[in-house]
């Protein structure tokens, strides 16, 4: 049986309380326990991850953190957060089965994104699906920016490319070129081929589209832009969809006030994964109570019990969820908002219409639904 | 006796205990007790707000939250966080008397500066002066900035434009425009004359300056530059120094590592305000120990025992220092740095040479000074 399977996993220490027994689900389902590590699960259990502490690599000029790989995750997707300072940068490059989407954290980065030049800055967010040449380079002294990749084969990428690295930013006179050799080796381990040539010279365009396409084709959404439903106080903004990712995952970018934990539940066959960009919010993670601030990671896969609790008087948050399947409780939650930022009155909280349609949704909800 | 006037001030709650007995320094001083309150405190006392829990003001298109007015810093300085979308802004106008200060949080800010015309971005800073001609304009869906400006002529420029608001964020469907009745009554009561005329029609220029001026001029720095000091494993950049402000203040930028807290101390003659940007940090300020996340300021005056410690992976925050007169402590403990990032490999910490110059700055060590 697959839940017993799993395990609760937190890196770093004093977050969470140790090999505590923990319930069972209404389903019967066994709940995980906590293994406080100091490294990646490589299972696909839930953990957590504070800001930095994942596993690191020098890639050139940049620090990939990463902090969920293929086998951290059954193989269904992996992130990174890369850091690092000006002209620090990616070469141009396509991956063959690998859609990948990028939210900018910090800085200015250049991106060239199939025949497109951009400019993205703090918010700004690419879609880049699997056979779209692209390159990326860092033009303020700090940029971070956080990858998501379906499947397994970019954490490969960055380990062929750099080294093992203790620190949390690049060494402050690091080159940033990557040698031949070292794109070879990444092209004999991950999904990657480099062009080797170098992009155009095109003056980047500052980000401002603010639609999702509406198929699977790479794009660009400038910060707060995507497509957004409020839901009670919480504005969610859809940044990649189940058109625009041919099913295989969502990204949905969450902001509100401080408020109410939500219903715990958990989803037999989706995986979510919190990341805290702004403010501070709780969780609980099966067995754990867990506070995240921004840069803080949250894996949850199938079957984990979970629930947030925005704290701070604006608190914003992006995951990704994969497979997409779960799109249709947004839309049946959420109403389509011309806002682009949380109502100050909010409208009623239809969470009766997700109970309508439970059945057809990926939900089970742990205890009693809420009762407004 | 100033001292025994001074009395810990904590907004919010479950921050700090209350009215516990408190030590005197080793110079005698009377040190301060703790007054929780929901509101600023109205006098010059230390005090600490959490992100978003200052005197709040609708000023058309954005929130001005006021973290610190004259009457909370004996009219010293004022501090205010500007969050608005896209469209708010401030008409040109003109401080005859007040010199301020900017840095951007969020998102992307046009500023008109004299003649000039800047595009800035997260971590940008700008210095205008008394006699500038300035105007501000949010681009982005969420933009947020820092204003940090001389004597007690700011706050009633935000009264007196906006209207008391409970808010976090902006209205969604907000107006940004400013009545000319308002823009009458803000030059009635606070120190600014619009120029009633739209600023001009030129391109913004995304701003790449990396030095700051010998002398007291409006300029711009991009996010990571102006004067770099290294010190042990913190980095310190000036982005305001004495000869730019005329010995008024000081802004710098410290970032570094999880460390150690620093030595417990306090100044006679100047007064210190902490901003965390990134990462989190802990403080000591006088018996309160505080914990400090990004948005969240300290108001440490004169005479207040405090310390900071670095606690993320990651940390940066950003201070005023008023009068200027601290500059020469950071010459004397940091070496000029080229690096854009806290370096790898610290070079010795020296504060040795700060011992043998106690005599000479502003600072009052409490309890044996550190050892290495």
């Amino acid at each position: 049986m697959l839940g017993a399977a799993l395990g609760m996993f937190v890196l770093g220490s004093g977050q969470g309380a140790q090999g505590q027994a923990l319930p069972k689900t209404d389903s019967g389902i066994d709940i995980q326990k906590v293994t406080p590590e100091g490294k990646l699960p490589g299972k696909a259990v839930p953990y957590y991850i504070r800001n930095g502490e994942g596993e690191r690599y020098l890639v050139g000029g940049l620090v990939a953190d990463l902090v969920a790989r293929g086998e951290d995750t059954q193989d269904l997707f992996e992130t990174a957060v890369l850091t690092g300072g000006r002209d620090a940068n990616l070469p141009l490059h396509t991956h063959a089965r690998t859609h990948e989407a990028l939210l900018v954290l910090d800085g200015e980065v250049e991106l060239w994104l199939g025949k497109e030049h951009h400019l993205l800055i703090r918010g700004d967010f690419a879609s880049i699906p699997e056979g779209t040449p692209h390159a990326l380079k860092m033009r303020s002294h700090r940029t971070q920016l956080i990858s998501w990749s379906t499947g397994k084969e970019m954490s490969p990428f960055y380990m062929a490319l750099g080294q093992p690295y203790a620190g949390h930013v690049q060494p402050p006179e690091v080159n940033p070129e990557l040698s031949g050799e070292l794109l070879k080796k990444a092209e004999a381990s991950a999904d990657v081929r480099f062009e080797r040539k170098a992009p155009g010279r095109s003056t980047p365009q500052r980000v401002s589209n603010g639609k999702l396409p509406d198929k699977k084709i790479p794009y660009v959404l400038a910060s707060g832009e995507g497509e957004r439903l409020v839901a009670g106080e919480q504005l969610f903004s859809f940044l990649g969809d189940q058109q625009t990712t041919g099913g295989r995952f969502l990204i949905v970018m969450t902001e509100g006030p401080a408020g109410e934990m939500i219903p715990a539940h958990f989803h037999e066959k989706h995986t979510e994964t919190f990341f805290c960009l702004d403010g501070s919010m709780n969780m609980r993670v099966n067995g754990e109570q867990l506070t995240l601030a921004p840069g803080d990671f949250v894996h949850a896969p199938a079957r984990t019990i979970h629930a947030y609790q925005l704290k701070s008087h604006y608190t914003r948050m992006v995951g990704l969820l994969t497979p997409g399947l779960f799109e249709p409780f947004f839309r049946t939650l959420g109403d389509p908002y011309a806002g682009y930022v949380y109502p100050q009155t909010p409208p009623p909280f239809r969470f009766d219409r997700v109970l309508s349609k439970l059945n057809e949704l990926d939900l089970k909800l742990v205890g009693a639904p809420p009762t407004k």
